[in-house]
């Protein structure tokens, strides 16, 4: 099969995504570097995908770093480290990064290829469908500070993103369902046809067939893709993709980054940004329903933790905030959202409040 | 008198350099925050324009930092420890940074700009000549690394640079004279008629004439920008700024970053670079011995370490080196200067150990 290519930006910051089975063990030919040589920094719990990528990058590896996979790990000292050893080995101006994991991989990884040498080209391979479907894909890299997560990072899209769906064959079911929200949230806010395609492959994708999660995640790179070429700095359309993100990072941060997966918070905040999307952007009903359906069928999801005190403390500092308010994501309807630019902070936390995610009966519901 | 105006750049990354006589006390109306707020990073050593610059901005300040401005303390922990004081202060993607200092500041204080919450705007105001003609120049930001200098930074412009020559006033003379060698590089390697100009100026600038540093510097700066403008990324004429740095980085690294100033290096690692530009250049023997002569009136300068083994070491270390060998910029003439791409490391070295600028008689040759 011909793998699918997508374009994101143009010029020196231009991405190229790579979408097809069998990818990783072309990654010689696809991953980019100007000098042919690559230095690997691959998550420890993605051995199995790993190691076909190591076997296809063969002796152009001159560097290859194992590290953790988890939200507490994604620190500057961890981007520092990698640093420390790409320097060591003496990496030029022409060598290329290949970050190969998760989102903290890829994120801690391409924020070390940011700043080494004041920035070195960077090549992604995620191995879970969150990272296929969005953490890898538009350029934004970074690592979590106490005071909140993502507080310090660069933007620097790596040159080509290799999507195979055979990298997540390995993934926990956890890690692999929490990582289909991210996916269901660009379709959401943009393509109300492939949110319906979505809903009538969502068994075959959660019994693990590979054709089916490349054609969701596909749709869902090429939401994100479109969304970031018109708008790389986030400055206008690419708020968008923040959708259930404001309620999701708090509820996130009130589990210490432990109780809840990135992609489960979401789920509660898109949860919650339907209230919202309902009393301020006239969200059909119906429209709320399919989307909490498809939430049901994903999860059940841990509850999250909703003490108003803290919910509010963290609302305070999210990163959206701008002097003028907290910003917030709604859709209007399914395949259309907006940005409403100062929601209130008391009409957040009651969103947080009322929000819920049905228990899916059979997991195969209308 | 009308402050001058210079534009780098275009777009999202534009920065606009003012000079100007009086510009510290107008930083007010000058310097750019989208929020109105600024957290202000500045210099120990450059208290009195520093405390100008701080009336100036009244009560728009929300954060007021002194660092130390010497080589030891640009490290990545120096930029970490002023994105968290931010980070705590509550700094939001809309409020911007004011670098005041030397480029140790403008760098480190530049670079915090370029990660907190994936780069925030920032404001260059240069208290050294150095930093007027060079460092806060051109969008380069960054720190040290235990293996070499600005092994970690990003590319991250100030959108304004405010250059009033009263800011230098109080500078101490070994560091007011090694920063005009900066001046004279640029000055070098693209405009002849600038390079006489210096010449006839030096005496005042020496004197501390400040509307004769003002038009050195503003030459200065117009080549700088000429050249950033068409190359941010340093991927064609911008290596030319480069001049003497290639062996003035060993130099400095040599003298472990104690022994000499920068510029006094990079004077050092000029007259190697002219042994060079005349065998390889075709560099007039005239045009060389004027450049030794004004280089000679700014010192006499410390000698530099020359250990081969230990130069060795460091040139093998050189960020601009790619896998095919080391770059060098030689001149060929008073204003007109090239990038030789692959000059062996035994003519480098042969060059740094011929490496002699005369000892000035009376201070004013012609």
């Amino acid at each position: 099969m011909t793998p699918q290519r997508i374009a994101i930006g143009a010029g020196e910051s231009e991405s190229v995504v790579w979408l097809g089975r069998g990818l990783l063990a072309d990654a010689g030919s696809k991953l980019v570097s100007p000098s042919g040589r690559f230095l690997l920094v691959s998550s420890k719990a993605a051995r199995e995908p790993v190691d076909v990528l190591r076997r296809a990058l063969g002796g152009r590896l001159f560097l290859d770093l194992e590290i953790e996979d988890s939200e507490e790990t994604k620190t500057l000292d961890a981007s520092a480290a990698i640093a420390d050893r790409a320097l060591e080995a003496g990496v030029r101006r022409d060598d290329a990064f290949v970050a190969a994991g998760g989102g903290v991989v890829t994120d801690v990884a391409g924020f070390a290829a940011a700043i080494v040498l004041r920035g070195v080209p960077w090549n992604a391979v995620p191995t879970t469908v969150a990272g296929m479907a969005d953490a890898a894909i538009g350029g934004k890299t970074g690592v979590d500070h106490p005071l909140g997560k993502n507080l310090l990072g660069a933007f620097h899209p790596p040159r080509t993103v290799l999507v195979d769906p055979a990298a997540a064959a390995t993934l926990p079911d956890r890690d692999y369902r929490s990582g289909l929200v991210e996916a269901a949230k660009a379709v959401w806010i943009r393509d109300a046809r492939l949110s319906q395609r979505f809903e009538e492959l969502l068994d075959a994708i959660l019994s693990r067939d590979e054709g089916a999660l490349l054609e969701v995640v596909s749709g869902a790179v090429q939401v994100k893709a479109a969304i970031v070429s018109s708008d790389l700095r986030e400055a206008g359309d690419r708020r968008l993709l923040n959708f259930g993100h404001t309620l999701g990072h708090a509820f996130e941060a009130a589990g210490g980054y432990r109780e809840l997966r990135h992609g489960e918070a979401v789920a509660w905040g898109i949860a919650g940004a339907l209230v919202l999307s309902r009393e301020r952007a006239g969200l059909p009903a119906g429209d709320a329903s399919r989307i909490l359906s498809l939430l049901a069928r994903l999860g059940p999801f841990p509850e999250p933790a909703r003490s108003e005190e803290e919910l509010r403390a963290l609302l305070a500092r999210d990163k959206k905030a701008t002097s003028r308010g907290i910003a917030g994501v709604l859709l209007e309807r399914i395949g259309r959202a907006r940005v409403e630019e100062a929601i209130p902070e008391g009409e957040w936390l009651a969103a947080a409040a009322a929000a819920s995610i049905p228990v899916s009966g059979s997991g195969n519901q209308p």
